[in-house]
């Protein structure tokens, strides 16, 4: 088993981060530098927005060459997004800056932006910030750079795990940034991972597909996917274990599993940090026909507003629930259908309503809300993690970019 | 061309309908029923929610046996859902009471709910109120009716076209209802519409889902889709037209135009009255692949709750509304795309953002906002209506059932 510790992506051995202000932002860290001592394994996740921006596009044909990296360069308050060819060379001047300062290969850099969407970078300020943060990269730099990828999160979001593999104690060390918003932009999910665990590349892809699609894609603020969302991860082998190279090695699961869990517990910090966010909800779909099943039905409570503002009220509003469910497209029965707030059974099969509302209220009136829909049907399961839906997050959102 | 005049349901010759208060409401209008002087065809469309209410589950059966239609039979207050075997029981004896009440054939009586999910019809008061409701027909009566099956609603919502059908006048009517919502019920909508055209019920079927798809299926509050929703259209050939039985007749046109037009004058209503909304939006998105890709872009567009709270801040925020079409899955070029507001250009292509923010802010400050996005790859094109997501929206659907 893993244990959780202080700390995030210089956590492991043999990475250095740092964090600088160079003017994007009016006062705050707004570049971030995260560098491996070793050639390090990547891998990477990117928007399904069609319209990506353009360090994903750069990104994406760094990693088809398949080479090692060396280093991620992210900016935040400004998404480099809907920039055309302009921007798409400001994304390879922050690389080729940033592999010169650090003295490696153009191919070994990842880049990554966040903030507004539809303005050039001012390159002048990012080029002299890479430099800066080159300049200050420290073995206790992850927190800054932590900060430095922030836009208008609350509080910063990382954590380091710690496992066993196979006789080797490697770690792994995050962070990511949430839905804050500054206005114009998405509320972009950005996540950097680093591990002193020596794997295989391909099976490096595998597993951070599988955690991401159960940590980070089971969660959702309002439903909109940005143009900048990424979650990379580098693993550099500094921890001298036997390379972790195939599926069937019992060590993959427990790697797996720390990974899936580090993504878990940042995705939940998103939630958390949600825009307007006043309480905390998971929502576990079980007893559905298959997995895939589950995750569908649970995505369409998560996501739909009814379900959201009547939590938002504390309102015990199972019909909202199970109409979400039924807009999911699964097949069930709703007479088979049982729903229970916390532990407090609010819907029993054949719509048989029997619950006490002061019971219900006081699971609802909790800062965090668990919601079970149990369809009956078979063992499909899955859960995510939304937030309410607030007046504050309308005033966010509505408010005039200024 | 038609011509629009005031009046609902009863505006074609040979319908009677009225709107009675029995008592499943606390003072307003609760049951209404709309019938044929003489037998009608019928067809109708329902909600894809796969949680069905106990009368879409009888409606649809009663379609199947393709019978003609002699009414319509409606309750607000209580949408008889999740309500299992007993709710199923209680839809038919509505049908049975209206039937009897009538003097026609059970399975020429069609029904409908709206309002509370999950709680058991007061059938006592139901069958009173059908009762009461067909003692009080009259060819005056669609206005109660209309009354009668509104929920939250704000202002009813019913409207005549005339048009000239070679040669002989026909008349449509409608009445609906809109995304009012009573706690904790789903935001149903419902559509009635009647017409003394005479037309083949295959031809009336094709002619109702093709209309609905150019309006109901355009209009979106917050996305969610209720338990209850249907459309249904009874044609009683009153107006003495020789049968409308071919797609290939000019005369289907003029009709289909007739209906679409009622059709989509009755969503936009339902949308004016969206819950919290304080601007009524109209999206266009053109120059698409085709027009499915138009459609998907559009609805992208309309039920993005950053795209919907920029615009109840009155912020020309173009970034959401283009990663919006990136989240739609469409194929597009970013680079080729144009947005406007109003007639004021906001984006042009390649990323070309040059706009007087005072002429922006005019245009969104109007009660009335329209958004055009060209994407400049074909000719599809579709457009949505919807309403901004307001403070009100939140408060509205967080209150606490009582």
């Amino acid at each position: 088993m893993w244990s959780e510790f202080e700390g995030g992506v210089t956590a492991p051995r043999g990475f250095v981060a740092a964090g600088v202000h160079c003017g994007v932002k009016r006062a705050k860290k707004d570049v971030a530098v995260v560098a491996s001592m070793l050639p390090a394994h990547a891998a990477a996740m990117f928007t399904v927005n069609t319209v990506p921006a353009a360090p994903v596009l750069v990104d994406k044909q760094q990693l088809r060459s398949g080479t090692a990296v060396r280093a991620l360069v992210i900016n935040s308050g400004n998404a480099n997004a809907c920039t055309g060819e302009r921007g798409l060379n400001d994304a390879w001047t922050m690389v080729r800056t940033a592999a010169a300062a650090l003295g490696v290969k153009d191919a070994e850099v990842l880049v990554s932006s966040t903030g507004v969407i539809g303005q050039y970078l001012p390159m002048g300020k990012i080029t002299e910030g890479i430099s800066a943060a080159v300049a200050a990269l420290s073995p206790q730099g992850g927190t800054y750079a932590a900060d430095a990828i922030m836009t208008t999160d609350t509080f910063r979001k990382q954590l380091a795990v710690r496992v066993d593999l196979g006789g080797t104690p490697v770690t792994l060390g995050g962070m990511a940034k949430g839905s804050g918003m500054i206005a114009p932009n998405m509320a972009t999910m950005l996540g950097f991972v680093t591990t002193d665990a020596a794997v295989h590349p391909a099976l490096l892809h595998d597993a951070l597909r599988e955690a991401v699609d159960r940590s980070f894609h089971r969660i959702t603020v309002d439903g909109d996917t940005s143009t900048n969302d990424m979650v990379a991860l580098m693993a550099n082998g500094s921890a001298g274990n036997p390379v972790l190279d195939g599926k069937d090695d019992p060590r993959y699961g427990v790697f797996r599993a720390a990974l899936e869990h580090l993504l878990v517990r940042l995705a939940k910090m998103i939630v958390v940090d949600g825009e307007g966010a006043t309480k905390f909800v998971e929502i576990t779909v079980r007893g559905a026909s298959t997995d895939a099943d589950a995750v569908r039905a649970a995505r369409a409570v998560a996501t739909s507003s009814l379900v959201k503002t009547a939590i938002n009220g504390e309102d015990a509003n199972w019909g909202r629930i199970i109409a979400a469910v039924g807009n999911s497209g699964i097949t069930f029965d709703g007479a088979n259908t049982e729903i229970l707030f916390g532990d407090v059974p609010i819907l029993r099969p054949h719509y048989v309503i029997d619950f006490s509302e002061e019971r219900a209220r006081e699971v609802l009136s909790a800062k965090e809300v668990r919601i079970t829909v149990d369809l009956h049907a078979g063992r499909g399961q899955a859960t995510f993690w939304t937030c309410d839906l607030s007046r504050e997050y309308v005033a966010i959102n509505a408010s005039y970019r200024s």
